[in-house]
Formats: structure tokens, sequence, C-alpha cells
């Protein structure tokens, strides 16, 4: 048996990165110290006890008394496999509502779990109003309709409310992609009316990737009820992922206490700081940036009245080399953006202000470091 | 909106366990320490290199040259729905050998997939000979042979030579659970000749739960690319995961770097302590174990031939409170040991030394506690 050689498997020693991407964005210090931390059985009560108050605080965040909100032991693309695998029947008919890369995902991800699936389209950067959502389910009724609520691939932040009152009176359960939102700006979902509602940790809630919060309804637990059969995702499945985050504790699988004290730690971060607080930060910051953008001529691709705060698409100026710059920018000033997703590609920046990423001194760096580079 | 009151959300503070029970185990400082650099994007360089390095190590102990060698986004159930999502398309005969509680689970997911699952039984503790495979095969030919090398359940070891050759010769895929076996005991991947094979970081591997290896041998890939449409799971499926891991750099879903970087360190360990050498110890320390708990004239439920050296299933004594000398292990002395599964079920307790857990200090310490206990 040959051993490999060991020289050749250093230590690790990461740069530290300004991470200004679509996530994942930069992790308090605090939230990687709690990693650290002994590791505790999935089972053990002083375990249990911190999967109660993860509990907790992710209703506080989802804004909803939800009794079913937990976090999958995955990302944010797992979370989004988990609302649809466990809605989802074979032969539903579905409306997707599409306007960017992620809309598509969860469309391709409803018609692997054999959803009839109808699209909606929009322009990438552009948003849907509750008309169009009621014509088409006038069109074809559908017993689940599924929105992102902020597209991280265009940058436009989609209104809900109408739609949801829209959804609600045609008796759909409607899912709600909040992976780039929650921890941003305000989810509520029980104000809204939103029955299935997922997100990421490693976004505006400021932890590493790895947990993926969920929270359903009564309607969408009644949905889950009456299935005909078991989903066919068994890691993913929230019949039993209930009973292991319920007071059964009946074993499923060996939950993370690491990354769960992550999601803890920077869950009481946002406690510590206010919800308001942190949606307030996280649009202050976005228009330091807009100014300074504005300075450098640089133009958003999303007009300001349906844009995100925490992640900016911008349009790459004419004759610039834009995988240069972001090139140079991680290469000299260990910044990370991101290029263009899908019909974006090449066309725009993606500039993501989440979470701890989300700090005056950031957006400085970045303005200097673009007037540097493009100056 | 009501704020959650920050004092009853204390800072963790979790206790030092001394981690002894089927999984997660204890986790090297260098581990721990490892989770704590800073976090970098999912399609930085600097990450890109790091994730290449875990596949070469893993390679290493899958004792395996299979180019399709990675870690999903997930537990070790999740790297054995991967296995099982990715393989069993519907319709296809699938035979599990069922001998525990994860024999089942895999026929579970088999019948979740589709698959038309046909399993053979034996006894909770006991392993299957290849005649009985064979036997199983000449009745009804199957696609996709499933077993578990090292059956967490039970405490039983399953010889896989004999078995590699008779699906093989049948034609058939491999599929070889070695959630618990890898790092402990030899897992000879291309030797033996199994076509797919999983694992999970928090067992032998000695790192948090939250990253699940596998590995994919040629025939396994071809029946992969020869399905007939994609499957149902999306977040595991392999054909997209692979581009991501591979050459194409493609964006999947965004993978930790905190929990690849514990990974990493984790097999660095393995490399620094040679793959023979962490056999050796794994047995010699379970050797430690058998011979105290003779003196405490405590049972094994498994005869020592196929005994697994990582996790002992111990027979409750007669008249002995299964429930309250685990409780009381954990109280007193931060020592956590495990109840029995499905069938075992208060009959047995399940020991693990595994990974960092298995040192003589721990194996001295919990006979010490035992003999309190139970004198």
């Amino acid at each position: 048996m040959i051993s490999p050689d060991l020289s050749d498997y250093p230590e690790i020693n990461p740069p530290a990165r300004v991470l200004l991407g679509p996530g994942p964005s930069m992790v308090h210090p605090r939230v990687l110290r709690a990693m650290a931390a002994p590791v505790l059985g999935h089972l053990d009560p002083a375990f249990l006890s911190i999967m109660d108050r993860i509990q907790q605080l992710l209703r506080y965040v989802f804004q909803t008394e939800n009794s079913l909100t937990l976090p999958v032991s995955g990302t944010g693309s797992a979370a989004m496999e988990t609302a649809v695998a466990n809605m989802v029947e074979p032969g539903d008919p579905v409306l997707v509502c599409v306007n960017g890369y992620f809309g598509g995902r969860i469309a391709e991800m409803s018609r692997r779990y054999g959803g009839d699936v109808q699209t909606i389209d929009r322009p990438w950067g552009e948003v849907f109003g509750a008309e169009e959502v009621r014509d088409a389910l006038a069109r074809r009724p559908a017993r689940i309709v599924a929105i992102v609520h902020a597209e991280t691939s265009t940058g436009a932040l989609q209104p809900l409310d109408e739609i949801a009152q829209v959804v609600r009176e045609r008796g759909g359960i409607l899912i709600v992609d909040a992976v780039t939102s929650l921890g941003g700006v305000p989810v509520r979902v029980d104000d809204v009316g939103i029955d299935v509602c997922y997100s990421g940790s490693q976004k505006c809630l400021g932890c590493p990737p790895g947990a993926g919060p969920i929270t359903l309804g009564s309607r969408a637990i009644d949905k889950l009820e009456q299935r005909k059969s078991p989903g066919t995702n068994w890691y993913l499945d929230l019949t039993l992922l209930a009973k292991y985050w319920g007071h059964e504790r009946a074993y499923h699988h060996t939950a993370s206490s690491s990354l769960n004290y992550a999601l803890y730690e920077g869950l009481r971060l946002v406690v510590e700081e206010g919800l308001e607080n942190r949606w307030a930060r996280h649009c202050s910051n976005a228009e330091l940036l807009w100014r300074g953008l504005a300075k450098l001529d640089l133009v958003p691709h999303v007009p300001e009245a349906r844009r995100l705060p925490m992640l900016t698409t911008v349009r790459i100026p004419e004759g610039v080399d834009e995988v240069r710059i972001r090139q140079e920018l991680l290469r000299r000033y260990n910044i990370e953006i991101a290029g263009g997703l899908g019909e974006l590609q090449g066309k725009v920046w993606r500039i993501g202000l989440m979470g701890y990423s989300s700090r005056p001194e950031n957006v400085l760096l970045l303005l200097a470091a673009l007037e540097q580079l493009l100056g």
C-alpha cells in the first residue's frame, strides 16, 4: 500500500478573503469559535436543548409560530429540495415563477419529484405581479406555487404579500425561497401567509454553509400528512425529521453538533443586533455601495425600487474584461465578488453584502479596489 | 415584533463528553481548529485546491484509484442515499442483505427510489456467506446488491471478498456501506472489487458529522451514464456533483469550506498515522476493552471472530436497568455509550471506539466507570 507523502498535504492556510459574492458570506469570529466546542452526540440531552433553542430562534428570524421549524443537515439547496420533495407528489400541478436561476432550479426539482410543472417567466431582473400569478392559476389551477423572494442570480426582490393572498384564495400551497433574503430583509412568514419557507445558513445569517432552515405552516403540514405515499427522498423527509427535532427524538441521521453550534451562535448575533436593526444595516450598507458605484459610473442591473440590499448585480462596462477584474480583486486585494449566472453570465458582476460581510469597511474597500482596477 | 430575550439563549458551553457511542466520535483538537479557519467561497481557487487534495486522500482511505471519489455535503445517511439514488432506477431488481438496522434502511431507500427490492435476512449480529448471496441471485438476478460492511446496530463485521466476486460474476453492481468501517478496518475498494462504497466523516475518520465520502468504480459509472432519466434526487445527483468536483467546476451547491477543512485535517491525521497503524490501533484498543469487559462478566453479543473493533455490542446483564446505567455514565463521568437499536433495543449497549475516541485512556475510564456502576 502506497501512503501519500504528507509533504504534498500541508496544513490548510486559507487566505482571509473579503467575501462579497453571492454567498458564502463572511463568518463572525464568534461563530467560527463556536464550532470549536466539543462535539456532542446527536441524542445527548445537552445537544437536544441546543436544538430546541435553535428552533425557537429560527421562528424569530422567520417571524413565525410554526412548530415545524428546523434546519436540515445540508445547504440552502438541500432546504429547497426539502420543500419540493415533501410538498410535490407525483402528478401534482405545480406553478413555478421563474425570473432567474433559482426559480429554474425549483422547476427542475419539482419535475424530478413528478410534479406537473408549469412556469411563468419574466426577464432576469424583473419581478412578478400578483395578477400574473392570478392569471396563471385561472388558466390552470395548481396545488403548489413556488417563488423566489431574493433572486441571487439577478438581484431582484420579489414582493410577496399580494401573491400570497392570491395563492391562498386559490387554495394552493405557497413555497417561498428565502435563501438569500432571510436575516437581510423582512421575511414575515405568518403575516404574509407563506406555507413553506426555506433558507440557507451562509448568506444573511452569517454562518458557514451546511444548515438549511425550513418552516412549514399548518396547511403545508396537512398536505404532508395527506400524502398518498412517503416521498422519494429519505434524508430530507420532514415526517422523519419532525420526529427527531420534535418530542419523540427518534433517531434519523447524525445531526452535526458543530454546524448547529455555528447556527446557534449566528442566530444569537441576530438577536443581539435585533432583526429590524439588521435589516436597516443591510439597507444602509447597500446604499453606501450604490452611491459609490454611481461615482464609478457603474450601473446596477435592477432599478432601485426592487433591488436587493444584500446582492447587487452591476452591469459590466463596455470593453472591460470582467473575469480579469474579478481575478485581480482576488489576487491583489483578497476580495471575492462573483460573475453572472445563466442568462446574465458575462453581463454582470454580483456583489454581495450579506450578514457579517455587510459592513461599511468592506464597501469602502471594494469601491477603492474597483476604482484602482477600472481607473 | 417581540424579540427573544437574550438571557434565554446563553453562549453554548457543551460538556466535554467522552464519546464512546456509535458515532459521532471525538474530534481531534487539530480538526476542530481547522474549522475555525477563514471561510472560502465554493469556487475560490484556494478552496478548489483543497477539494483536489481531499479527493486524493479519500482515494487513499478507500484504497482506490476511482476518479469519482468525493464527499457529499451531508452525513453518512446522505452518502447512503447518494449511492441508492444514483444507482437504483425505477424497476431495477435490487438485492439487499439485511442483518441489522442499516441494511433495513438501504432497503427502504431503494424502495423509495422505485427499486424492485428483495432482501435476504440474517439474525442481528450474524453475517452473510457468499453462498447465500449466490443462491439469492440464482433465484432472482439483481442489477444491484447492497450490503453493510460494519453494522453499527449489531457490531458484526461482514466479510466482503467472496460476496464481491459472486456479485461481479453475476454482472451486478455491489454497493457497500462503509460508514462505520472506513478508517478503522481495511476497506479495499479496488482489491475487493466494490463498485460503490460510501462512508461518513464522524466515525473512524474522526471528523464532525456533515461530510459523506463516496467512491464509484467504472461499472457503477457506466450504470450512471446509462440511466434512462436523471434520478429524482437533485442535491445528491452524482452527475452534477462530478461536474463540480471534477474539471468543469460547474456550480451545483455551496460546498462548506469549514466542513471540508475538518475533513482534510482528519484525513491528514490518517496519513500521519498510516492506515495500517490506524487499523492496528482500533484492534488493540478493542482487545483492551474486550478483556476488561470479560473481567466485569459482561458478554459481547457478537463472537470475536466477526466482532467489529470499533463498535462492540454488550449484552445487558440480567436485572440491570440499562437506561439508568447510561444516564449515570453521562451524568457522573461525561461518558456517552448507546443503547441498542431496533431488534436489540433494551438488549445491548453499544460501545464505540472510533477514530480519536479509540484510545487506551478512554477504554480504562469506561471500564472503571462501569465497574463503579455495576459493582
